[in-house]
């Protein structure tokens, strides 16, 4: 259960006495408060409940009083429903490599429902782990329909889309669609290097360190609600191909942990920022 | 407010619900259930309540109820009243002069009741942050009135006592009388390299890594629940000397986070572990 | 080219003198002296010189009377001839993935003659790659021919051994035909819980950091000389499961370090100790 | 000594025979090529000689024949002779702290010969360690009074002046004068966060990580040449004062670590990047 609303007394003691008195028993409990005067109070419990699915109707409609009262956002995730992601890639297939062997070995306990791309390359090794794989090619003519394309192949029960290194601008008709719920991998420590090429300019500004950024996507390229960074130390030694092959692993722990956290509903989004429970 | 006891449905509801009719506002709430089907469950509430220490007695006795009820082991512990350490410290000096620093710049939110030594060296130092320094030599001969001597001056009120580079072993009385509250930094990265020389040591057996462990201190050397570790990079270029240089920093950094956490009452033992709740 | 000889003057002047004589420019050159005032001394050189591997006879007949002089242990290595890896996996494969990835993405320059495993999981995996696989199973009882089928199939080309989870202790016979070309990717930080059940070990301990060692193979159980090593956090609420799954990328990335840096002839043994010149 | 010039076969071999012939043992030798077909060679030769400052003028006299042949940059530095620091400071002590502590601790090489500062809150602190303490204020109308003054109270001899955490910028003049001798601790992992209130941009964007850099200044603000950079992980919980607490022990290792590659001539700068031998 994820909540977010104004900071106000009694909020964790009104849904704590909910749950108890729905059976619940509360495994884990997180709470944030910007600030105890005021601002805004985040909060995700995490609770076992016997037969959750069938009593989550008679659940959700009896917590709206409660929820009412204090002005909360909210939803409860019956975590026996996995998410269902798809992923979008270009050519480089590191990050997609990653999501699907953390897939196979139980580590991301999640589906994955589609792998999309602009290019074929990659279709035989998805389709060997039986996941459906679109090569939907985008020019810059083209570009509005291969979304609309996108869209469709995607459907309707899709939670969750996964940038893994797919180098198409999204347009935000779509970011629209799937708000707070694109997750892309940024090859630079975000806000440093944003745009094209990060590790290019890493080069040459000369950099100890490089980094990688996994974020929402809105409409500001490279500036949406960072959910997690990572970085691994360079040298003088290491021009643009070494930085790339460094970058590559830190990219994919780094999207990784971000995909891991969405799924477990560990992330809230308030204003550009992310507020991780992990 | 701390809390341990056997794991039971309820227990974050009547806490939650008793802070509320007492009416104080939960800040933040963390709790570690090991394991929901049994098992102990270990929760820490930071709330805020205007006049607390006035009002602590009749919460206290309040609570007993809630208590009794799940066989809680607890307390609360009021902010307002800093924690008083005693720091030991024998000839390197580097962990007491951050401990100092920290405490200078506002970053650690205790008071420095006294600094124990076996060595004169750092006298005039902590006399000059109007520190009280005892120094009291200990020999294989004395080393039982030596600690008679540490306890009379250390007197009844001091909460913590730092072992900041304490050369000296602690006899098992001195340690029942500050069970959970004595904390060693051990200049390893435990369980390797018990006991002494770990640089040394680490130097023989060609590590890549060298770390600090910060920990409460029991009758098995270098063997009480790890409060925090951290690790530095090292090569095979160098040499001992470089090891304890490198060395340093880490135990500096990580004694200063054990010691933050024990001030503000973010640890909780069981058995020989800890659960840091930060 | 690598060079281990007891310290003395005029080491770097004659190996850099006689590669100008022969027309080699060099790329990089690093040396270690143990003590300048006795001790060994160690010395790895990155030459470029056009048709090497015709010139290499010349060069090696040339080069005696250098070696001779300073008692040198020297070979030269012809990057342009990749080294030859066989991988022995058992039934966790993410270490076995990790190379194969990077292998094929290019950022492991070797070449992969087999894949030996004692059990039959990962067959079809493998020989997707064009890579042969050979399943030897392995009994307390059939150990000793186990073994020597295993050497069999690897036959004389092969330059290293990596044991990527092999959970098969090694004969010293075995480790004698490999001294030194046998790597192990151990799942603790050595010298800390040695043998089985190392994350296990680390639970019931309560440590903050778990790691990984990459080692030469010896004849003492995990006792062999440390390539590298990391560490990642985990906190109280990570359960051994939990432990496992952080490891395996510590796991991957450490092991994968450590054959690139063996493959580039970037170490040197001495005694139970590694200089990688990195 | 440190040389920098166009790669060409033979300089290594020039370097190490001349150092031979004139009965240098070399201790450690780094060399860095750009680009073997062209580009720039670095070089850092480690060597010992007995009573080198009495034979360094013939011996600079002797090389010039080398250098002129490979159109070497070049200087040969006596280690016997400890370089000799300038630290500027304004209210913000603990990096200045952090150098004393480790000048004290013999872990800095180096001497301090005056400390600047725009207060005069540190004077009683720094004169205790006996070093001079020049307490220049500096208002918007008096910054180039200010700065001439500086250079007079620096004098002659000072080889490098540090900025730890010094809130004034510094004039292209004053620059120019200590070209690549300036080194700046900045409170943010360059180049994110470039200018004032660093933290408070960053807890803005709601970045993972904070991060310092040590640079070389420049007459463009926080774009001179990186010397070294660090980070450390925060949290949604971590407001800016908080981010300041964790930051400061980032910056004083990032300096320290900076200002003592400095003193032991480990750094090259080339266009607006450094070459780090360490």
């Amino acid at each position: 259960m994820l909540i977010s609303c104004p900071d106000a007394p009694g909020i964790v003691a009104a849904v704590s006495k909910f749950l108890f008195d729905h059976g619940a028993n509360i495994i884990q409990s997180d709470q944030y408060s910007m600030n105890p005067d005021g601002g805004m109070f985040f909060m995700r419990v995490e609770f076992d409940l016997p037969q959750l699915s069938s009593r989550l109707p008679e659940m959700e409609a009896d917590f709206s009083a409660v929820a009412e009262q204090f002005q909360m956002e909210w939803y409860i995730s019956d975590v026996s429903r996995r998410k269902k992601l798809a992923i979008f890639v270009s050519k480089e297939d590191h990050c997609l490599v990653e999501l699907l062997w953390q897939w196979q070995a139980g580590d991301l306990d999640a589906e994955i429902g589609l792998v999309v791309s602009n290019h074929p390359d990659m279709k035989d090794y998805v389709e060997s782990f039986g996941i459906p794989y679109h090569h939907i090619p985008v020019t810059p003519d083209t570009k509005k329909e291969a979304e609309k394309r996108q869209l469709e192949v995607i459907g309707e029960d899709i939670d969750v889309i996964i940038l893994a290194r797919y180098m198409q601008i999204i347009s935000p008709t779509f970011i629209e669609h799937y708000r707070n719920r694109i997750i892309n991998i940024h090859h630079s420590f975000l806000p440093a290097f944003v745009g094209g090429k990060p590790y290019a300019q890493a080069y040459d500004r000369g950099v100890k360190l490089i980094g990688a950024t996994a974020h929402y996507v809105t409409e500001e390229l490279d500036g949406g609600p960072i959910i997690e960074q990572d970085v691994g130390r360079v040298s003088h030694r290491d021009d643009v191909p070494e930085l790339k092959r460094i970058g590559r692993t830190i990219e994919r722990v780094v999207l990784a942990r971000a995909v891991k956290w969405h799924v477990e509903d560990r992330i809230l989004v308030h204003e550009n920022k992310t507020v991780v429970f992990n």
